[in-house]
């Protein structure tokens, strides 16, 4: 066997060994088959978990088409095993140019796809606008990240939706535990493979205070760091300072920063206004879906030598002297610098993706172009099967106990 | 001055000065007088900072009338105070029997209230039912807490509430603060004034991983407890062990547990079959909104003498010979053996309550017999006003970012 | 029986209840009565875990005179119960006069002991100083804290020292337990019962990087504080910064102090040229052994009015129209204004007293006039009886192992 | 240039930024030529920090010559970028051969070092016994680590030891950081690269709890693990308990653990016993010097088929079918799966290393043949100047707070 394919045929194995849910839903899908017949095309980043899932819609029944949500992240590996182990159609590789990057998407779209698994709202968004040729045999989709969701929500309410979506990143399954240990944790992954310094004792700005924010916060107090967050958002700003963090607009924070990560969903957290505060040494990288947290162009405008540092730094010297370090070209650090989300967590955010997916296919038909939140009944099912293959044993509401939270009559 | 007079004074004083926001309402509402000429009926834990929001309303320009919530939460010092400093109407006593409590509530709806604002939701039940003399003149309330909004929703979809409320415990300025930091803060001024006991080393099990549950989980750790969880929630069990602590079911619990703090607003969580597996030694408080968290039932059948140990705690001992001790009779513990929650958290909360009934007075007629959730607008000025009190500025989104983060051509 | 000797019956029950090291001596030492017929003279806090040491000794055999070593920290209940319950001679009340301080270790001194147990060193100060006559009879003492340790060890550098001490501060199951759980957890107590004021959010200063200060900045972070430490030794301070905590000087980091907690063991650490940079609002306490970590004539020659703000809190109005507050004199804030450590740990600790003093009985004639170190023996002693009342077990080095720890010849 | 020495290049200059003490005491050693004509050998982890070291001691005037101390520690671009860019004589490289590892060792003592550095006593054990006509040159030496001190002092009891030595590891600029900071990241580094497993909701056990084990169990608590420590002193073991981590025999803990890591620097942690009793599908890792703390003669007799997980795990399946996973084979999986401790930690023990074999040249005619501690000036003079690089400023004691807490006339 291929050096290449053995290693991805490795990894998926061990991803696999880490999904007990995942396992569950191919053990069921296999055999009720909910998604025979069907075409799907799906833009996620092409690494062992994301295969796992792509195998399981496979087994499920589903002629697969798979290209990657971003340039960088792709586990060369897992995408040759996706092809020559299990037979899988899948157009991606790491290093993509944006040609081919759009040129992937594209061959998805090629299949005719019944449904679409999108993370980003990019492969959506190209079926909405130059590919609205794929959009008619679309009957609906999903979408994994906060970003994907934003922009759909969007377009949902200037009406230019034209599938109903569910939105995966807002099940609970999802966000509550891809969005904060997750992304907390493989924040830190590509933190120490990209720079191995210490995390202990270094003032870490955190851009942005939601679910994946305050996983990073989280794991950033936990490494030792003293932490500073910025926000927008007034509640969350007083959540933070609460959380024990600092809290200030990031023009001020990068003042002392030894590291800056940002995650916000937003762009141009960091622009030449703060660029001009930042302290000298200060390695700035990116968790944010998209790689215009950080604004290169203002970074480059102010550079006066650019070297490589590291394998997955680069070392900008400026006019004024300082130097700065920046972690992956401010692509998603976790992914491009390191190995992304452990296996654990994407196995509940798959398995929300599995049963939405089928879920969509049983109920498009009365769904209108709207997003959709999974229902509470798939994200307890998710629950329930992982707490099983945990061994852990919880109480349940005894009929009185129901009653009781459910009436109003008995006081004090 | 009286001595209560003067101590509960000096009380009322502390709180206000730790109230930035009820101090800027305070001065508002004193110009403005939105509550001019309209009766209030209040039944809270009377404490300090309850009496600053009750003077706020008053300096409003309402009468007031308040009573307590609970029969061992009043600050009898507070009650003097107001009752002396501040020309309130006040029926409330520490220790009251069951007949003063319920008599008190009835005093407050003899005023026949044009508003009302409960904690518990045993005010508005007794409108409801036994008082409906009083309900006829009610336009609107407010509900404070948990275990009071789930006795409302479930009038609510009975077709039973006959006014409208305002749900300002899921108000985000309040749940997000005073049932986490407030509560996990409470709990161990509580637990360290009834017991003298050291929390580090300890087994703690937590019974409920809502907003509360999760305050006094993690408060828990940062003293240093082996923190374990108990849920009826799949998701929140899952919840939980992500954060780190572990999951069983409470009859599995308690068999190594040195402390038990029930917050689960539900009842029956301590009960018989539990109490038979509890370690020797246990200490055991409650949280909860309502005093039938632990089933004191249960616990005296299994018990040949009982005593106090100290001030506020009770020593069991059963037939087996073990001894088990109970908090405070088994009531909320922050307020009956601690002082309750810190004034900066309830400024927030009480903010809400503030703003969310006069919200309620301005916008009445045009909301039918439902419980609302506070308007996000609410939530964000008063966040703002925490954050300039603090003396925090945060970020703010340029027009570009706006636009970016509503819309959905732009992507990778 | 008295209402005072009832309560304080009921806290040495209590204490003793959680004391299982000694519960573990007392048993054995009333068997083999290693004290018989000894005198001995305790300047201790006289509070409950206190109380059980001593009838502990009493029970030994020894005759005992207890006087305490804080004008504040007595717990006259206590007191009541060792002298009605127990017989023991105590001289000892909360609020003593300077004069009734030292009368009361005079009273000690009176009964010419054979050892003395102390605690700040001054009653061994009395007997090397004032109260000669009584130092003749003294073949030995124990010290009980950091401050009193170093005072001695002064003495003895100077050769002024006059009989062994055995230095029970710096046994292990003391400092690494009694001085950062106990004091962590105590110092909040106080803190608590004191201001009813929330800890997380707040900006918090920990003046002090010892055992103690660890503790309290442990637990402050822990509770959601945002904290900075000062020091003076440049590793501590390193150290401080690596557990994720800002270093730095004093009078820089009260500018933005919520709350400031001196833990030094030295003087004069918040002067009048701190006080100058402190925050408006700024709570102060002292959790170091005496009251002038915080120098109140400095403060009081700031200050233009003085008030009571809480039972153990003073607000002082400065000229320039700041507001300070200071908790319970500047005294020990975790004994005066909160119940003292824990039992647990003081379990401990007081073994190690328990222990100690009955080593320096039976080794004081091979002792020179210096401050000793506990034994490692009893320190693994003390642990393994602890172990056991927590039912915890542990591993042992096997013959192989403890070979190939204290060999040398096996490698790569 | 090379591509490996390019890499290596930039890995050292990378280093070498954060490095600030020893870019402080490079740039005061290349003036004062402490080492001139000296010969050191020196057998460390050869990667980009110690490089440094190494490069800063050769500016000082010393020929260096460089083996590895551990077969798969080495960074072989590192090793090469030392050859060919700063012309130093390094004998090391990834994967040796247990006999190219004495090889390399023995290539150092080929020299006829006046000193040795060494990271284990591999190299200073082979100077006693197999090259004693090195042992006649050898004026002194320094030691790196816990398991090298053990095995030195063991000599040193036994009379064997014949110079003296430095004792780095006990150096608290060494131990502090290194040790807690260092290995406890740097476990984590390893970890996330071998297996990208999600630690957060993990049991995972800590075997030892000196300052690494210390490290490595409140970093898993940072990322969210519940951890449970083993012991075989009894101090430690209450002193993990009180830290809020379960304690418990090995053979006990495993049953439950999902991951195992053993920090002991003792052997046989891990035996057929513990295995027996091992949850299916645990991943087993080792943080201490050698590879025998797992013992994996007792894991293959147990195992029917062993292949390759991942780069760095071996997945074992045993004869009853469960599946157990080994990290690195047992070595020191931070170096052998991750890049080793961070920069910045190893500023401060090669600093202590650097200043270490200076004092050691200077002093050594008045040593004896023993192993000692760092002197604290030179503790006090590294953090001075690390405090001064991160633009820390920290109090000082004035002369009277000095005579205070050295005078003992002073009390209550």
């Amino acid at each position: 066997m291929d050096k290449l394919v053995e290693q991805g045929s490795r990894r998926l194995k061990w991803a696999y060994e880490h999904m007990p849910v995942i396992q569950e839903l191919d053990r069921r899908y296999r055999e009720e088959q909910p998604l025979a017949g069907l075409k799907i095309g799906m833009a996620l980043h092409t690494e062992a978990k994301t295969g796992m899932l792509a195998v399981t819609l496979a087994n499920a029944g589903a002629k697969i088409c798979l290209a990657s949500c971003n340039p960088l992240s792709t586990d060369d590996s897992v995408a040759a095993a996706l092809r020559n182990e299990y037979g899988l159609d899948v157009h991606a590789k790491k290093y993509e140019t944006q040609e081919e990057y759009y040129n992937n998407l594209n061959a998805v779209l090629n299949i005719s796809p019944d449904y679409v698994i999108d993370d980003g709202a990019d492969l959506i968004t190209m079926a909405h606008t130059k590919r609205r040729d794929a959009l008619k045999n679309i009957k609906g989709g999903n979408e994994e990240t906060t970003t994907g969701v934003i922009r759909l929500k969007a377009m949902a309410a200037q009406g230019k939706l034209e599938f109903p979506v569910m939105d995966i990143n807002d099940a609970k399954m999802k966000y509550l535990f891809d969005n904060r240990y997750g992304t907390g944790q493989s924040a830190f992954d590509g933190w120490m493979n990209a720079t191995n310094l210490v995390v202990a004792g270094k003032h870490l700005v955190v851009g942005g205070y939601g679910w994946c924010g305050k996983g990073v916060a989280m794991r950033a107090k936990g490494m030792g760091a003293i932490v500073t967050v910025t926000e927008v958002d007034p509640v969350k700003a007083i959540e933070a300072r609460m959380d024990g963090f600092e809290v200030k607009p990031m023009a001020e924070a990068v003042k002392t920063a030894d590291i800056v990560m940002t995650v916000t969903g937003c762009k141009d957290i960091i622009t030449e206004k703060v660029l001009a505060n930042m302290k000298d040494g200060c390695v700035m990288g990116n968790v944010g879906h998209f790689d215009n947290e950080i604004n290169k162009k203002d970074l480059d405008a102010m550079t006066v030598s650019k070297e490589k540092a590291r394998d997955f730094v680069d070392r900008y010297t400026l006019k004024d002297g300082r130097k700065l370090y920046l972690i992956a070209e401010g692509r998603l650090m976790n992914l491009a610098a390191g190995q992304g989300h452990p296996a654990e967590v994407m196995d509940t955010s798959f398995a929300s993706q599995a049963m939405g997916i089928v879920y969509m296919v049983n109920n498009h038909e009365r769904m209108s172009c709207q997003v959709y939140r999974v229902p509470d009944e798939i994200d307890n099912e998710i629950a329930t099967i992982k707490l099983r293959s945990l061994g852990i044993e919880i109480d349940s509401l005894t009929p009185e106990q129901y009653d009781y939270i459910h009436s109003w009559q008995e006081g004090t």
